[in-house]
């Protein structure tokens, strides 16, 4: 089954268009404070363990995807890497699609040791898709999608990011990318493997890349925090209600000020937390 | 002492621009056959270790740095990057400078989690500087230069790589890319913290990108293997001597086929290989 056709099914499953990030911010990981002034970078690595699986647990069956974030993982060394795999692990065994935000790109063989890493059967970070970056070329996207589908899985390419900045070096090449990403998903039938990240912070982009790209799931980040209402996010949508993952990060699964109930059960915190999302971004 | 002092004084030492790449390509690991059909991942991870210590070995003296490409080692899971974190930390204490080959790139708090992943005084990947991919935008390579900056650290932007197809959607920003670099190079003195990638297969590119751009260092790929000539790949050079790192990754790594004398002392086999690239460099 496809990446695109598994994606469908649980958006309808679960009826939201919403997809949770993991990002273990860490000073503010629920635990934190026990860990002093000085923790252990290995004991950091065990609380966003704990975190991730708190918002997978959170999750199952609420939305369709999760989306871990690799920075916050990387910056914890070795063992935040061990915590990612087992975050990744857990999620698509809660029957969650995990979306990688990694941003990767290289070219050739390398593109393919990073499409092993996560997309692959037996990739040690296990992906439904990831995100990756177009900047170095066509033929460095290839490698990733042909593991891709090689294995049902899907793609985001960066296309015009949430930043105030994106125009700048994303522009001009929008136009072009967007008829390669689309056509691409063209050639396979209806919505395919080649996503398209576009922020909800850019309204008048996310219209008209809407309308250029038919056949393209696209990822929104920039909903709430960063200033996207839920119009523009669902802006994103097709009419039949597919065509969009809509993100919520750091708004979904960390309280705006520290809290008892959440350091208590992170988990059930934050499943409240993803149901009120959901029901902003229905409303909105 | 910023990156770039540091570097300038490492290849006036060790009198050459050569940059010699560490990529663990599976399976021709030196001890790679002994591990059957169906190694470990974590098996592999260490034979990757063993060969990033034994490139670190044969290297140290010899080039002012080592490029390890972390793709390689994330494919090879959480054992895979601690193998990476133990071969950065080796070439810093050999005094080879690290530019760790990550292709890092994303907003806000996202890429300072990347910089504190690689460029920080206390990084778990330690390197004295990165690739970075400018696709986002400015305001998302600014966190990175922040933490390279406070550590004596660089950044390598890619510019225009090595591939065939790296035209379509970077050469639309590269006039405007190349100016935001070297001025923001200018504004520091005479070479700054804010390399550039530019593949040596776009000798046209090269020459003008080298003009365009006089207080940038260069990181050069494509010498050797993907057909970049030495000329080509000297082109990146000021008239200095200064201001580019020319890289040969598997072509001084690794033998044209199965090699016994390889297999039994590879850093002995490779620190042969380094010193003839380096002659077939000063030569060419």
């Amino acid at each position: 089954m496809t990446f695109s056709a598994r994606l469908a099914a649980a958006v309808r499953l679960t009826g939201t268009p919403l997809c949770v990030g993991i990002d273990p911010w860490v000073d503010r990981l629920p635990g934190r404070a026990a860990l002093g002034a000085t923790p252990a970078r290995a004991d950091l690595a065990d609380l966003a363990r704990r975190f991730g699986l708190a918002v997978v647990d959170a999750c199952a069956g609420q939305v369709s995807s999760v989306k871990p974030q690799f920075a916050f993982f990387e910056a914890l060394g070795p063992a935040g890497m061990a915590a990612l795999a087992d975050v990744c692990g857990a999620a698509r065994a809660a029957d969650l699609l995990v979306i990688g935000d990694a941003k990767r790109g290289d070219i050739g063989s390398t593109a393919t040791a990073y499409a092993a890493a996560t997309l692959a059967a037996d990739a040690p970070f296990p992906c439904d898709a990831l995100t990756v970056s177009p900047f170095l070329g066509p033929d460095t996207l290839e490698p990733f999608l042909t593991v891709a589908e090689a294995n049902g899985r899907g793609l985001f390419v960066l296309l015009r990011t949430s930043n105030p900045g994106s125009a700048r070096w994303q522009a001009p090449v929008a136009d072009d990318l967007a008829t390669w990403i689309d056509s691409t998903n063209a050639a396979r039938g209806d919505l395919g493997p080649v996503g398209a990240v576009v922020g909800a912070t850019h309204r008048a982009a996310m219209d008209k890349l809407r309308a250029a790209m038919p056949h393209t799931w696209l990822l929104v980040p920039g909903f709430g925090a960063q200033g996207g209402s839920a119009a523009d996010a669902k802006a994103a949508l097709r009419p039949d209600g597919l065509g969009a993952l809509i993100v919520s990060a750091r708004a979904a699964t960390f309280p705006d000020a520290p809290s008892a109930a959440y350091d208590a059960d992170p988990a059930a915190w934050i499943r409240d937390r993803v149901a009120a999302t959901r029901e902003a971004l229905a409303a909105g």
